[in-house]
């Protein structure tokens, strides 16, 4: 028996397909939602255009998922978070990856030295940055925008000589200063993820936003539960519910068909070519 | 004494910012024009995108670019070149950046080898190789995308390690096989003839549109000349003719205002950021 409070779906977008990486971590850990999620592939990337433009498609990539009648909106794409740090739209709750993320960074480190990777957009903006000072840190904080990483992971280029020369340019400082967690500020980070461990002489904690993302949705009623143990591990899912995943995209999706395989492994959403042009 | 044919402006556009080594190389050949370039840079790169929507933003850039009463269009980007082979928009002469570099390819290569490099989209069109085999050319083509490149230019990394690697890695081949000329197949590509020109052991001779493209608009009687010598080493220019170079910018511009200097250098064009959405 699943206990629903509200069988709307969590409307999920980011600039692409990179999204997909959240996306499968909240299904994971909220089993019981029906999930769409949009991704704007005709207009990435987001981090290398201005804070206006990310935030006007924002705007219209919200009011596309609203015809879906969502009960909440998560902004996956840390470009639009850091230009969109309103709490809702049109009345429906909007979380995005920024506050999550912190959260997860206070929690994971040891040492004290926490290391912020993302786009220019991101970077430049100094959220993550803004934030864990607002929770009152007082480790050490290094920013580095990689914007090389978007284009290797969307070559497939997760490992390799040229992956891991980039990465010795971006984050060497990073290693010098001994970091023990890493807020990986973009979606397509997660796939570096094996390049990134081997470059670091330490053992790293990579931090992402989609255990705190999953916690601030559950604190606000918005999930449904079972009564079987629905913990991550639940599998499989107790008779009654199938979780409905429908995948949008802006742009024809076939030519990234095999970025997003890597990324949702099992999943299989139903997937759509929309245009959301405003009138 | 300049003989003006007419005085409206000729209008090109690129996916972004790239194509104004097309439109400086233009200009430097036809100095008695006015211009007007539209860089399409909130939804750049177009190279990585479907067939589909490349044509469709082309379409909106020429509509767009029809408010200034345009007496000719050069698409400067390969991509949009590769999806829009048609001569005219609504009666206005249309020239992309294909047709004159295959000419110019032609008219340089003594070993009858030549590369072609660009995004993936125009290297899946095969277009150039295309468009030399309709030529009747019967040498050697080697073909290769090479979307790290876009990347690379706007990030500034014209050379370097990182630069050389990935060369290596795309263009080991060409190298191999001893290519004469290399199709500069994307705009931005002209920023790596340095790191490009180091790479190959021989003298290699890049191939871009500017010259066959002037030489185009010249014998569709498009084009204004003077009595004075109107060659490109004419500076300073007549008196009674000073050329107007408007910049549109469809995101802000400001962010990548160290690659229009790069690209620019000494011209001053006046800038602009609009919003293309279509009604």
């Amino acid at each position: 028996m699943v206990y629903t409070n509200d069988l709307a779906p969590i409307g999920v977008f980011d600039s692409g397909i990179g999204g997909l990486t959240v996306l499968k971590g909240l299904i994971n850990l909220l089993p019981f939602e029906n999930w769409v999620y949009l991704g704007d592939t005709a207009r990435l990337p987001y981090g290398s255009k201005s804070p206006e433009t990310i935030r006007n498609y924002t705007l219209q990539n919200l009011k596309y998922l609203s015809r879906y009648h969502c009960k909440a909106y998560v902004i996956a794409c840390n470009s639009a978070s850091a230009q969109f740090p309103d709490k809702s739209f049109n009345g429906v709750p909007v979380f995005n990856v920024i506050e999550p993320g912190v959260k997860q960074a206070l929690s994971f480190t040891d040492s004290l030295k926490i290391g912020i990777i993302g786009t220019k957009a991101t970077i430049n903006s100094h959220i993550y940055k803004n934030k864990l000072l607002n929770q009152n840190y007082q480790g050490k904080i290094l920013e580095q925008a990689c914007p090389l990483f978007v284009p290797l992971v969307e070559e497939g280029l997760y490992e390799g000589d040229v992956t891991d020369l980039i990465i010795h340019q971006y984050l060497a400082d990073f290693k010098k200063e001994k970091i023990d967690s890493l807020i990986l500020g973009c979606t397509h980070y997660p796939l570096l993820k094996k390049a990134l461990s081997k470059y670091f002489d330490l053992p790293i904690k990579f931090i992402s936003s989609e255990f705190y993302l999953s916690e601030m949705l559950k604190n606000q009623k918005l999930t449904n539960t079972s009564n079987a143990n629905s913990s991550r591990n639940d599998k499989p899912k107790p008779q009654g519910f199938t979780s409905t995943i429908k995948v949008l995209t802006t742009d024809d999706y076939k030519h990234v068909k095999s970025l997003i395989e890597d990324i949702l492994e099992d999943l299989n959403p139903s997937f759509e070519t929309v245009d959301i042009r405003p009138n």
